[in-house]
């Protein structure tokens, strides 16, 4: 083992402990907390009620689950605006997950305002709810990632009332020019953003792909002509 | 509600249906479908086995769970090389969360290699430990952005056995310089990047904050002085 520093932290740093982060502020301990897990997934999550209604809400709790089967976890807060998704999704039991571009940004922030449940927000914000044949849930038009999902499980996270739902991908709409030889999906070729914190929203530059790391070798390059 | 377009999807676009994707080769199929959550937090995740041994494992799968109480969860592959961290966490209950900077990144990638249960990942890769007085799992002394977690709950992913853990945040340590007066946390300040699909690393780029949304006003931008 190495040996551990003698000093906690270092200067130039703040420490809070947990009863630091109890006693702050609550629109700044929102922040503050909202900060620490990093960039973030972006998506439009599109839904329709049982009565028709087009839904969409803007998630950043979206998470890789696994590839076969094909899984992805959203985690909702049923307290808050995205509690008509969940209710659709649940009713239906399908929803889509759609990318968002520089172009769609200003659009997919304002999703997030409270509407009325009898109220579009694909019409209120001014995107465009695309079907397919296959799937009850509309799409994003404008996104060029589109996701096709059907619930697959809930699981209720005690801690603090929210809800992760799975759901498995049965239908995935991109753009061909993103895909590379080997399924490597390139998001800034989509024009996909990241969002930090509850409002902080970022485009990215590559730095690279890395090849499959092993005991017995060095960090390497994955060649980009693959 | 807008009317749907009669075209399920676009020129220049891709199609798979679930049962395409079912017939796709694995690596293609775990390339494809990986990349389909969009940009996801990086981080290293430090434990410490009950014997004393220092683990250091790199997640992509952490999400924010609430701010009030501060949680987070991480997902995972009970298979994979997360094993013995997920075997500390159990055991032990602790576990931090580390960002990984563009100088940190090639060691962070290594520590995915699939190293034995007694080899510390820290010592392997040439990362620091260091430990705070009120949390046993170890800390990367090269992150500017250090979380200490308990472990809250634990919930078990029935649909492909992957066990999604809730930590409850008991400290913080990052760059005083990279916290706003609101308590929004600058990760560009503090060096963070962000991961796409199994291997591909980026960094960002801020298009800036927008004011919280209302059905009655349009999207605005937040002025950057707080």
């Amino acid at each position: 083992m190495n040996d551990p520093q003698a000093q906690s932290f270092d200067p130039g740093f703040r420490r809070w402990s947990g009863a630091d982060i109890e006693t702050l502020p609550k629109a700044y301990r929102r922040n503050l907390i909202n900060g620490l897990s990093g960039f973030k997934s972006l998506c439009l999550c599109g839904s329709i009620s049982p009565q028709g209604v087009t839904n969409l809400a803007l998630m950043s709790s979206v998470i890789h689950v696994g590839a076969n089967p094909p899984l992805m976890g959203l985690l909702f807060r049923p307290d808050v605006v995205q509690r008509d998704t969940l209710s659709n999704l649940l009713h239906t039991g399908a929803f889509t997950l759609n990318n968002v571009l520089e172009s769609t940004l200003a659009a997919a922030h304002q999703s997030s305002a409270r509407y009325p449940e009898e109220v579009s927000e694909f019409e209120a914000v001014g995107l465009t709810p695309v079907f397919s044949d296959s799937h009850i849930a509309p799409y994003v038009a404008e996104s060029t990632l589109r996701i096709g999902l059907t619930l697959e499980e809930r699981l209720d996270v005690k801690s603090n009332d929210t809800i992760l739902i799975i759901g498995r991908i049965v239908e995935l709409q991109l753009r061909a020019d993103a895909v590379a030889a080997d399924g490597f999906v390139d998001l800034e070729q989509l024009g996909s953003l990241t969002v930090s914190g509850l409002d902080s929203y970022h485009r990215t530059e590559a730095i690279g792909r890395f090849r499959y790391a092993k005991p017995d070798l060095p960090p390497q390059r994955l060649d980009d002509a693959l």
